[in-house]
């Protein structure tokens, strides 16, 4: 059989670094030591500089929709209003966590594709002047759209609401910074922009955010924060820490130290950049609005099967970018530059690409889309 | 600086096989292909066989608390009654749980070190005839007490109530039939018997237990185990996987088929047996009335600084077991024989605590820990 070299491109699980991997094979240590409170107080202070916030961040073992989870909980108490921006499948989740504990859930419905304006959210408010938080996405990861949180913050700001920021694809590759934007919740998972294996779960509130977790009447506990904030204060954790991915974590976070998060901004940007051009080259249509830093989302062109070409991507080629999910299935396919990825990463993704789309006989210039990638990715703006 | 080598003899984390903590630094591969259903199908078959159960076993991202919390919210709805066997921290924890998602707890309050009995279990349920569950340990691993989860089996099963199970320590150490002693719901973390880093619970629920989980009316989302199943049933996971912690499960359960799991019940026992031998011949008293597989705890002897001991342990001789907690500190020391250890590991333990307790001038005789335990180790059970 032919050698052949696999290569991650999808929006999560992205590629990991090799000192972030081999991390995740050391020998284990006890949590309760001060050996192991000396990396809690590692991470807690990378967390911050990789959250741009002055707020505590706190870590679980779990995927992203379980921060999610604990963003409602501790924020919502059953019965209150909650205002969701449904811009995707990631908008979905955030409506149905609410159902699920009770809370009224105000939808505000996007088309797919589209990110929310800070006009529909004012608006929102303005018909729902009880409302108790706003739940967004930084980047709505099943459709590529990033989310204006800045301005949507303004918005959010004249009111009494708070402002919840689901940054699980975003957080590391668009500018955030959510103690300025008047973010009061922000979250994130490993396996994006942190460069980790999934499993661990990052959220942080605002001193808005700390005083309504301490009045919500949502039932919790394994995802209730006032038990991470009690333990981290002594540089612990409230249950037994995914310490293989703690390790790891502390690997990462000095890769990304290194960088600088603006480093890590600005390289998201560039080859963002250069994918749009190559896409835009081999004459396919983006699917996103506003697309941002963290992935490309494309139409599926005419006369071309969707799942067909990823599937031929992964299994022949071995690049693995990313389908729609259910109601996009096979209309959109999405390519990510997240996380360990430079601009060579871009060269195989667009490769891929037109290889797959030359075997289902699309009209194309071979070689169209990795000479544009080039014009952008020639330049590094971090040189 | 002197070489030292590290050991752990904590119950949980444990020591994790080469081939398991290898397979933490895999490159990662996406979660929704073929190539990751087939790992998911492999660690399903391989999970029901250490559950020793007919029933699927589902896993999620989180530590043993969060399976625990799966437990309450998908068996019990807010209001009804659960009976607790509160017989150590992790009894507690049972309760607290409970407490927090609205259920009347009636705990059964045992002494630390006691396990419940049969005829407890069976008063709280004539006192309580409407209890919808009675919670319990296979193994408290606060006091190192084993539960005789048979027989409180058949006493439960004379009533309506479920009978739920927290084997977080005790699976793959202990002896349990889950399907034949009537238990309805058995859980587990990944940090012990299991041989994998924390970050991973495992859960299963006898029909009887599916049947109240689809009548349960307590507010769950990220633990709501119809979800997991509804995934499992077409080789998927409802959220992104800890990829890398499952990768490590398919060589972790490999390497337990290989054993068997009666293999593995007799080794734990076997150096159960020699770790309490060894114990006894240096005059030391065991804390738990019926001591188990798992670890054994014992009672810190007058004279000697409880707390200094484990300490001295760990970060002189590299070798960690584990101090009591809270009430119980320093006045118990608890020496695991869980998960991945053989004999020798036995020895270290016992040299070390040797080497510590003669520090702190306790009257002994040096080596006579480590002969007895020699004893019972030159024969091997399972030759």
């Amino acid at each position: 059989m032919k050698l052949k070299k696999n290569y991650l491109l999808s929006p999560g699980p992205t590629p990991v670094p090799p000192e972030v991997a081999s991390a995740g094979a050391w020998p284990l240590i006890h949590h309760r030591t001060p050996q192991f409170q000396n990396i809690i107080k590692e991470v807690a202070q990378g967390l911050k500089y990789l959250f741009q916030t002055q707020h505590p961040v706190y870590f679980a073992a779990c995927s992203g929709t379980g921060v999610m989870e604990a963003a409602v909980t501790n924020l919502m108490s059953p019965g209150e209003v909650m205002i969701v921006a449904e811009g995707g499948k990631f908008g979905e989740r955030w409506s149905k966590i609410g159902a699920a504990f009770g809370c009224q859930v105000v939808p505000i419905k996007i088309e797919y594709g589209r990110g929310v304006t800070p006009e529909q959210v004012e608006a929102a408010l303005k018909k729902n002047p009880g409302a108790k938080a706003v739940f967004t996405q930084l980047s709505e990861t099943s459709t590529g759209c990033v989310f204006d949180i800045e301005a949507i913050g303004k918005v959010v700001a004249k009111t009494p609401a708070l402002f919840v920021v689901d940054g699980i694809s975003g957080l590391g590759a668009e500018v955030c910074y959510p103690d300025r934007w008047g973010v009061d919740c922000v979250l994130t998972g490993s396996q994006k922009g942190v460069m980790l294996p999934p499993g661990l779960g990052f959220i942080s509130l605002s001193s808005k955010g700390w005083a309504a977790c301490e009045k919500s009447k949502s039932p919790r506990f394994y995802f209730d924060l006032r038990a991470y904030k009690k333990a981290l204060d002594k540089n612990d954790t409230p249950y037994t820490p995914a310490i293989s991915l703690l390790f790891q974590l502390a690997e990462a976070l000095k890769i990304i130290q290194k960088e600088t998060i603006e480093g890590m901004w600005a390289r998201h940007a560039w080859l963002g950049e250069a994918t749009r051009s190559a896409v835009k080259a081999l004459h396919l249509e983006l699917f996103a609005e506003r697309p941002g830093n963290v992935l490309t989302s494309v139409k599926t062109p005419a006369g071309v099967d969707g799942e067909k070409l990823v599937k031929e991507m992964r299994d022949d080629l071995g690049v693995t970018i990313a389908g729609g999910q259910e109601e996009m299935k096979g209309k959109v396919f999405r390519i990510a530059h997240l996380g360990y990825m430079d601009r060579f990463d871009i060269l195989i993704a667009i490769g891929a690409l037109e290889t797959a789309l030359k075997r289902q006989n699309f009209a194309m210039k071979l070689g169209a889309g990795v000479a544009a990638a080039q014009e952008i990715l020639w330049q590094d703006p971090q040189r």
